[in-house]
């Protein structure tokens, strides 16, 4: 059957973003990959700064604010537009802020971040720099979501785990396991979606790069019941001595920790084909999780031979005699049955951070603790240095 | 070592939430799952009305808008406020309207819909309706994100696998295939979060109600390069004869239909234990995707032996001889080979749709097409039907 003139007229109907905006001349620049389907805007120019916009004709005062605020200007047709200084290439999250209110951005996609859903700014890095954490051509793994009932919570929680490319068809292979936290004010769903877990292994086991494995991604943060919250506030940490920052931090993950080893890693090695023991189990993460990585695998040393800070440490050593149990009171002992500690961070965190990251190495280094260190030159306490950590840690690991 | 007085201070700080609000007495009703972590409203009242708030001392107007809009009127310390009428138990979305500009509510969970991330409200049924979309302790299957390089769009892809408790253990144990698509504006992130499959599926199997199967989840759209976008308008059908809708339609999925015959149905029967047969096989969906359940359905019958039309039809049945290649010319033949056509859809959606659904139905008994047909009493065009859709779908699925 020949479709009518009128059909034909509905089938040739333009996208849907040519419909929304003016047809002269072409705007400048592209589109983000992060912006809702068919969204104009935020746009990308070609030296990285961002124009934002939105319609907001009733608005008396409108600004976009990606670590600093940008203030947007009004047109005729109620348009409010910015265009900001150049920003880093990476995942940004950035948000709106409209009569005083910040709010997402309704072009934008939103991650969770911030303590709740925030829109975010994939910005490209040049050339192939970025070719490790975009979906390629390669044997793929998966991200499998798994809800369980905590016996600690005694309440339903979930985690997702990266099954590498294979994982179904090697049906008698068994994999190591590296545990991988978030962030502070993110969660579960953080690694998976802004620290691209998938796509970085996929291309660096494709490469060879890194051996296959298992990344479990749980929530850090977990309260039994009767538990008052332990708020996640580093600026309340200044005035306390390194013993009560220790204790405090101990406190506040306490529930999480015993999560991990009474829920999470039995069933994870009840449920997949893992090596269940210490030299093929690593735990690690960004920030927060940073520090719970260096909390629950040096309070457990018979369960972890490995541990990674990613933009996180494990605080100040003042007595290694006393540090987490002593854990470092006999440092060849340590080194000898520690199969990886790794640090990485950018070279651009904000100060107060870059300085944890330098006292923090500069402390294993100085009590001879073998470490393996990376800065990843330029770049903040953002996602772009935790997808290079990733991609750092994890080809050492393992080996 | 005891902790100091100060840190005690420290460890002891109230929740969040609790420091962020006027000490002094409760407040009314409960906070909705839904929220963000933390946040005390949007709340919910013992009979379904919702009280929304957001802070916004500059703004010259607020409002609210689940399905209609509400007025919030400000007080002394700039809260915005409202109280709904009662609504409907189930997942709603709904947004804020600041200033004339719609946003989501910064207190809210986001969740794919309405073209973007959307706020959502969760409402809970009474007594134990919903228990059947909650996470139970229940053996738990998962769900598995794949990505996959797409020959028809020449991109990357992904899909969402529903696998069923055991699928790991029971290792030459096969199951059977359902194809599942999201509604227009959704994607395919829509069925496992507001669709809540896993749960659902969990619990149905558990009890032994629902038998194992595997559910694919695609995203409803696809381009191939050079492919116009045919916009998703329902109400532009208005004034098309059957013939030119039905054509419509199969221009709009072309190329989503492609994808599902030539890259994720042989992805799926190569990468997992599936029958791979027609009879083992379905496509159902919501909406949008229920129309192209029927369409990829009935025009490749030699892939599918069951159809589910969740809130979704096939559209006018006008001359069986003509509609979607003549599948209906031999009505005794159809029924003969099809295991299970199921149309089902709430009891209260919007005029335009029900009498879609009727005369759907309706045409189908006059031509004696045997189909199960299913009302969930009371409930719209929203996650509650489909959630139930699937129930009564899936129970008489593959048996």
């Amino acid at each position: 059957m020949r479709p009518s003139l009128r059909l034909l007229a509905l089938l040739c109907s333009l996208p849907l973003a040519a419909l929304t905006l003016p047809a002269a001349e072409p705007l400048p620049g592209v589109p983000a990959v992060t912006n809702a389907p068919g969204a104009a805007y935020p746009r990308l120019l070609p030296d990285n700064r961002v124009v934002f916009r939105v319609k907001a004709p009733e608005a008396q005062r409108v600004q976009f604010r990606i670590y600093q605020t940008f203030d947007a200007v009004k047109d005729a047709e109620g348009f409010w537009t910015v265009t900001t200084e150049p920003q880093v290439p990476g995942f940004h999250y950035y948000w709106l802020v409209i009569d005083g209110v910040a709010v997402n951005d309704p072009a934008s996609e939103t991650f969770y971040g911030t303590g709740k859903q925030t829109s975010g700014l994939e910005i490209p890095e040049p050339g192939n720099d970025g070719a490790y954490y975009q979906p390629q051509d390669v044997p793929h793994g998966e991200v499998r979501e798994r809800w369980y009932h905590s016996k600690v919570t005694q309440a339903p929680r979930r985690f997702f785990v990266y099954t590498p490319p294979g994982y179904d068809q090697n049906r008698d292979m068994r994999y190591p396991v590296l545990y991988l936290q978030h962030g502070g004010g993110e969660d579960e769903r953080a690694w998976p979606i802004q620290g691209r877990v998938a796509q970085i292994m996929d291309n660096l086991i494709a490469a060879g790069q890194a051996k296959p494995m298992l990344i479990v991604m749980e929530r850090g943060y977990a309260l039994k019941p009767g538990d008052a919250e332990v708020p996640f506030n580093p600026g309340a940490n200044a005035n306390l001595t390194p013993a009560e920052m220790q204790a405090r931090s101990i406190a506040r993950s306490a529930t999480f920790e015993q999560v991990m080893l009474q829920d999470v890693i039995p069933l994870v090695d009840a449920t997949y084909r893992t090596l269940p023991d210490r030299d093929h189990r690593a735990i690690a993460g960004f920030s927060m999780g940073g520090g719970q990585a260096f909390m629950i695998g040096l309070r457990n040393p018979g369960l972890f031979a490995s541990i990674g800070g990613l933009s996180g440490t494990g605080g100040t050593i003042a007595d290694p005699a006393t540090y987490y149990g002593g854990i470092f009171a006999d440092v060849a002992a340590f080194n000898a049955r520690t199969k990886l500690l790794f640090l990485g961070h950018g070279g651009a965190e904000p100060e107060r951070m870059m300085t944890g990251f330098h006292s923090f190495h500069a402390r294993l280094t100085e009590l001879g603790i073998t470490h393996a260190y990376y800065v990843s030159e330029g770049t903040g306490h953002v996602w772009l240095t935790e997808r290079r950590n990733l991609r750092e840690f994890s080809t050492r690991l393992f080996r």
